[in-house]
């Protein structure tokens, strides 16, 4: 935990040496969705270093060939259309192979050690998409049968805990066999690349730095709003919860590169220390303050889109008397110079209205308005950053009307400039995979990140549970409980897609 | 000289009225290449009241009916083809009128007042596109024939005067007939869409005013760069110069509308008080500190385009001694406490190698740069205000290239959004004109502006002739002097174009 004081640790080895990417639920959901189509991505690109190994790991009994046809039927679906090419996928498909393993038994690890021969120049990346209570099972074990050495690389996918003890727990068993360099836990949130704009407009422009601040900045949004119910994951889910699933991870994580200060360097230690000095600000949301600051609710049975959707509490693998909540909204202070004064909402939930994520800044208004009423509408300034269902970066301004007079009109600005570039799009996997390979970790969360954004969520579970056991029924298909409107209209704001339906 | 403290004198009385609309000068070029299309645009869109008349005084020998052959051969090439509609046009001719008047003979204005018979409820408008030292005459004519009420409105065109003492004298005399609220002195840069953008994007928004001084402004430019030399006005201008001619009107109002404090409202006396208060607060440039601080050029002969075009001195009109400047730069220092520490440069100049106007807010660079550098161009944020050839307001930012890594790219991002309005675009004295018919003096130049301007370039005139008599030489076809580079790149700085040719 003292690695605020720390320095880069190592230099980014790039990606020349050829690399055995291990995928512990090589036949699970995110290697097959998410996973597969990335690194056929970076293959086709050519930037995968030629020699590079793909290693599937699962307890299925699948030999290297019907693998292969499980990623044509499965992971082959998610590869964008435009970007296939049979014979590229079947140069691919090649590179691919299966090991039937159950991680949970060290003895079984010995196939792996077989199936990754020690050639002695390539890079081992084990990447933990499977069970997080297996992660210490597994590393213990990959350390047994040989297979980490110094240049080894670990990818720990959430949830990492479900409290501080826990994830705790898990960081010290995983460090036992991994240095904290050698360890990239994944918020694929990072990756997405208006993420990385707001920080190239943030501290590659000098325009932007004086702004952002308590000053100029009225108070700040992040809303991760999904249309989807708990699918199958049910069972899972009902022990989170809205808020460990996706306010201590995502939410907190946005927060922290939206806030941060400038950090000396883009570079491992230099942006996380600095994101860990957002999440040591984070004002205590406990006790009774649980119920004036944050809103929990729980879904209940409506039509969303014209489908007759059950409520939370009937979904496959949820206790019918759960009081798990499936959205949350919080009022976050963040108790330093530069934010005191502004303070962020956050808000995420399972059937909402409408399936959006996004970070806006909403700056203040002017301080006094010079030009004659029109009776246009006259918005403040905001800085709109899209994660979904489109990625963008937009501006609002108030620019002239042309001709006569001084009309101002709400013109919305794209920052993104994308098309500029001309290049096809990178999903946040394949950027995010890239750096593992890369061994650049800043995009990547830091374990006293983790256990400081656990430690802050904690009491705010404590106060539910003392004072706010209920979670607030909404209708699915809304835009959660009314409470979650009232949060920050008292403060005299709104949510963004308020604001927008009256411009 | 008390405007400062003065209040709106009058509300704007509309466009209500019908309009006897009388162009002194109403043969000349200002006449046919702008006014009388400008006023048939206004036409074509109604936005003159029915009943409104044009009438065209001068010394030429002309009915109605040869007045709009006229107009029909010379003022019609000036009408964009896509808004000419013949229909249109044949309406508009026929309330234009002419009538023949030395305006220097007091005798003849009766012929002016028999055109203009007093129907008691038109709105008469006086705009002399005349020699201004007729001016005094004029106004003094007009008046002793009774065609001047408190309604009316007198526009005057420039030269105001050619140094204090006669601008003084032009402002007395024009004052003995009309009170300050009648007298519009047209600036026609101020009618320029993108200088109220400017306007629209520093008052409407949030953002710029915090931005908008020393502390994050490294150095204003304001640049008007024409490619044709004397034409067939050097009888003027060889005792004008680009000072006199330029600097004193258009680039000091650019630089006062970039410049000023957020005035109280958008209206008159509050816009006029917070330009004055720009003019008083420029430091003087004086006696020695004109070779230090200005650059006076005359052009020689060359090639421009490949076509030879003799030196200024052999121009029509020109003594063949003259030390007249065709160019000049200027550092202009703004001592306020909004300004010190950001020099304004100034230039303008005949026969340069490219045609273009414009306003740029080069802001500080960033601080610290923290993305590691990847050889790609890294550029400081500026605003330029195009005026000229084309119009446009652009905001310069880097932003991220999609992909790996954090490599920043400059983009131009246009704040114009005029597509987004799908108007055509107004012409600069289409809008002025406008605003006389409605009375909103707002965009035109007060008697103390004019005056306290001439009070600062007065002693530039005396230290040139005590300590620079003769300009330096430039070549026709080049962006003026050395001397020019050097006075900016002496501060670690450039001109807009040599930069944007780095990046």
């Amino acid at each position: 935990m003292n690695h605020v004081q720390g320095v880069k640790a190592t230099e980014p080895e790039g990606a020349a040496r050829p690399c055995q990417f291990v995928i512990f639920g090589g036949t699970g959901d995110l290697a097959l969705r998410k996973l597969i189509p990335a690194l056929f991505s970076l293959y086709r690109e050519s930037r995968l270093t030629p020699g590079t190994r793909l290693i599937a790991v699962s307890r299925k009994t699948l030999n290297n060939e019907a693998y292969r046809e499980l990623l044509e039927e499965r992971a082959r679906i998610h590869v964008t259309a435009s970007e296939f090419r049979p014979d590229d996928w079947e140069a691919f498909l090649r590179i691919a192979e299966h090991v039937e393993l159950d991680a949970s038994q060290p003895d079984q690890y010995t196939k792996l050690a077989a199936a990754l021969e020690d050639d002695g120049k390539s890079q081992r990346v084990f990447y933990l998409a499977t069970l997080p209570a297996l992660y210490h099972e597994v590393c213990a074990s990959l350390s047994n049968a040989g297979l980490v050495d110094s240049s080894t690389r670990l990818v720990l996918e959430k949830p990492l805990g479900s409290d501080l003890a826990s994830a705790q727990r898990v960081n010290r068993e995983v460090a036992r066999v991994f240095d904290e360099r050698q360890i990239f836990r994944i918020d694929h949130y990072l990756g997405k690349e208006p993420v990385q704009n707001l920080l190239a407009l943030r501290f590659g422009n000098s325009i932007f730095e004086p702004l952002w601040r308590a000053a100029h900045v009225d108070y700040v949004e992040i809303s991760v709003c999904e249309t989807i119910g708990v699918e199958d994951r049910g069972g899972y889910y009902d022990r989170s919860g809205a808020l460990r699933d996706m306010v201590q991870n995502h939410l907190l994580q946005l927060l922290c590169l939206t806030a941060m200060e400038p950090p000396v360097r883009f570079e491992e230690n230099a942006v996380r220390n600095e994101k860990l000095k957002v999440l040591q600000a984070l004002r205590p949301l406990e006790g009774r303050t649980v119920r004036e600051k944050t809103v929990r609710g729980q879904y209940t049975a409506s039509a969303v889109d014209g489908r007759e959707v059950p409520a939370y509490y009937f979904e496959k693998g949820v206790s019918a008397e759960s009081a798990t909540e499936t959205f949350v909204a919080l009022k976050v202070e963040v108790d330093n110079w530069r934010w005191t004064g502004t303070p962020f909402y956050l808000r995420t939930g399972k059937r909402m209205s409408k399936r959006f994520s996004e970070i806006v800044v909403h700056f203040k208004p002017v301080a006094h308005r010079i030009f004659q009423d029109t009776g246009a509408p006259h918005i403040s300034n905001r800085l709109v950053i899209q994660l979904q269902p489109d990625e963008g970066v937009e501006l609002l301004l108030n620019t002239k009307i042309p001709g006569q007079g001084m009309s101002l009109h709400p013109a919305p600005l794209d920052l993104n400039l994308a098309d500029a570039f001309r290049r096809r799009r990178w999903v946040a996997y394949e950027r995010l995979l890239m750096d593992v390979l890369r061994g650049d970790s800043t995009l990547f969360v830091r374990a006293d990140e983790i256990e400081t954004a656990w430690s802050w969520i904690d009491p705010i579970e404590a106060g539910w549970e003392a004072h706010y056991a209920h979670p607030t029924l909404y209708k699915a298909g809304s835009m959660g409980p009314d409470r979650a409107n009232e949060l920050i209209e008292r403060d005299g704001y709104q949510w963004h897609e308020a604001l927008a339906a009256d411009s």
